[in-house]
């Protein structure tokens, strides 16, 4: 063979590493061979999912002889009702992330600029890599979004601007009147894609809703997720609102059939268990206190956080503790990949997961 | 708004028309209030899904608070296993229309061009517009792939040619010879991606294996789909079976959790229910029979079918037809966005099924 399939591939892709999820639990399990290991590592809902919505995917179960409802009618009519918005703004995805790929599909040619944050979620680059197009990667300010000199990085080039709030991998937000400041300072045929994930987490009194600014900002592009708070990372349910042309272009891109039979009715369920939300935000909230007492004892110095995750600096490289956790069985995120070498990340469990982890890192940094 | 969001959109994506779904059971009683409904539209399995497959799912559902196995480890060792490939030949899709959109995404640039034929699977133009590349249409020959023209339309600028094995929606097919004589005269360079949606069904002698290909063809892509024999088509799982080098990269581009827990669980449950296999086989095959000759009775020509569904003419304009069907509750497929304004396309279904259908079409003919 005389061909090289990695150079015959497009220049973005062949620069591609794909992202490193954190470790499954039965990837642990085989390695090392021990078990009653936790996993606290990709900020899943340590409540597991909503009772509801597990039984509307049991149901749904008994048609997947069938092709899902390419359109997703229902789960939008239920989305369009509760968030107030027409359903002709609205995308579905394979979990939010399917929603930012597209955008960036369906704008981006070779050589186009795409800007976010130093810091920023690991999907941003990629999906801007898989379309030969220019990742610009903006200095953070104190682990969070620096809006301003996000703004000054726009150029004429730049077709997308990708903003977390909360951000994750290291729980920063920024607040309505800095949202505002930037999004007028956005040229109209500049997106802005606000990733709003761990949304329903946060409690802070100035915290932006992007919804409420679609109607000034036609340019702009909401996503969410199921994967979070609603505790349905494993059936992959998100969706994306915006201007109802750019929600057309969006529709048009997505596989005709991209959210399956159980993700769809699970999804409408978890919408309207208003009960399972406020108990999860309840958890979190315990569960923030609880990790940010345990982590200052330990003396160990951590990002602020308003999400379902802290991310703690561990005053030296952070891999050797990482694999200490892990031997202990408790899996953690670290973030090299994220230039943040000495920090790991760890999700909000419920209580006895909580000391469980802190324990375990007493024992790691004693080492 | 001065900025049109339409225009704004990558020049492929807006000459996109979304594929057209076979009309979903709901949406039908939703429009004429009627119930009762069966669907012959979606070339679904009308025994529904594998009963192992639905246990698998149903357990996996209570771990759907985390995300998937992004590697697909279990799912793939057991397709290595079963197909005797190394799992590193492997990418697993959303439907394998995920894969076949990766092959389009990783390795199409602007103005490349696509090969395939007249009257193949809708999906092929779809992912080459996405990539604003060219579609180049060859004209079949009795409704089926013309493999020389194929390869005479193969210039500098083609990067893929998409091939149906059988062919969706003629149901045609190509032998073992002719596809050798075609795979010979491909550069290397050229990416020949072989769509065995159907291949389970398949009982001709000269009827090529793709996988057995792969060796002497390092450019072949094979995939395969859980959605069609096994049932799955609600749960979005299909396959590709490549050369490393091709696999590595459709890897790097497809979205790190593209399968969701419960797909991942019964497509592997799926794979090892052999009667539930050969129950669909023989099912379809006796179906395949009864339509052939109630089709022949109604003096409607159709076109030989070696897959689960027959494409019939209906001597004229067929959307009259289609409409009175529906208004009997009976959903078919017109392909008059395949260019076969006067064709159907009817799903084979149980026997009971079949014989509304063939009921239902004769009055339908008689107004």
């Amino acid at each position: 063979m005389s061909c090289d399939y990695i150079q015959l591939a497009n220049t973005g892709v062949q620069r591609l590493k794909p992202y490193e999820p954190g470790k499954p639990i039965e990837e642990l399990q085989r390695e090392l061979g021990i078990h009653d290991v936790i996993k606290l590592a990709s900020n899943e809902n340590p409540l597991g999912p909503s009772h509801k919505a597990l039984d509307a995917a049991r149901r749904a179960l008994e048609q997947v002889h069938l092709y899902p409802d390419g359109a997703g009618f229902e789960l939008k009519a239920a989305l369009s009702e509760r968030l107030r918005v027409d359903a002709d703004r609205l995308v579905l995805g394979n979990g939010s992330n399917d929603v930012l790929e597209l955008v960036a599909r369906a704008y981006l040619q070779p050589g186009d600029e795409v800007v976010f944050s130093e810091y920023a979620f690991a999907v941003y680059p990629l999906v801007t890599l898989a379309c030969s197009a220019t990742p610009v990667r903006v200095e953070s300010h104190l682990y969070g979004h620096d809006l301003a000199a996000m703004a000054d990085a726009i150029t004429e080039r730049t077709r997308i601007v990708f903003l977390a709030n909360p951000n994750n991998p290291t729980g920063t937000w920024f607040n309505d009147h800095a949202l505002d400041a930037f999004l007028a300072r956005v040229p109209e045929e500049v997106l802005v894609v606000l990733d709003e994930a761990y949304f329903e987490y946060v409690e802070e009194s100035h915290y932006p809703d992007g919804l409420t600014r679609l109607r000034d900002h036609p340019n702009l592009v909401v996503t969410r997720t199921f994967s979070k708070i609603h505790g349905l990372a494993g059936l992959r349910v998100g969706y994306g609102v915006a201007h109802p042309q750019v929600a057309d272009v969006l529709n048009r891109v997505r596989q005709p059939f991209n959210v399956n039979i159980p993700a769809l009715a699970a999804a409408q369920a978890a919408l309207d268990d208003h009960d399972h939300i406020e108990n999860s935000k309840g958890e979190n909230a315990a569960g923030l206190a609880q990790l940010a007492e345990g982590l200052a004892e330990l003396n160990l110095e951590q990002i602020p956080s308003v999400a379902n995750f802290v991310t703690f600096d561990c005053g030296g490289d952070a891999l050797p503790v990482y694999e200490a956790l892990l031997r202990d069985g408790v899996i953690v995120r670290p973030l090299g990949g994220y230039g943040l070498p000495n920090h790991l990340r760890v999700t909000i469990g419920t209580a006895p997961e909580n000391e469980r982890f802190l324990k375990a890192l007493g024992r790691a940094m004693a080492r």
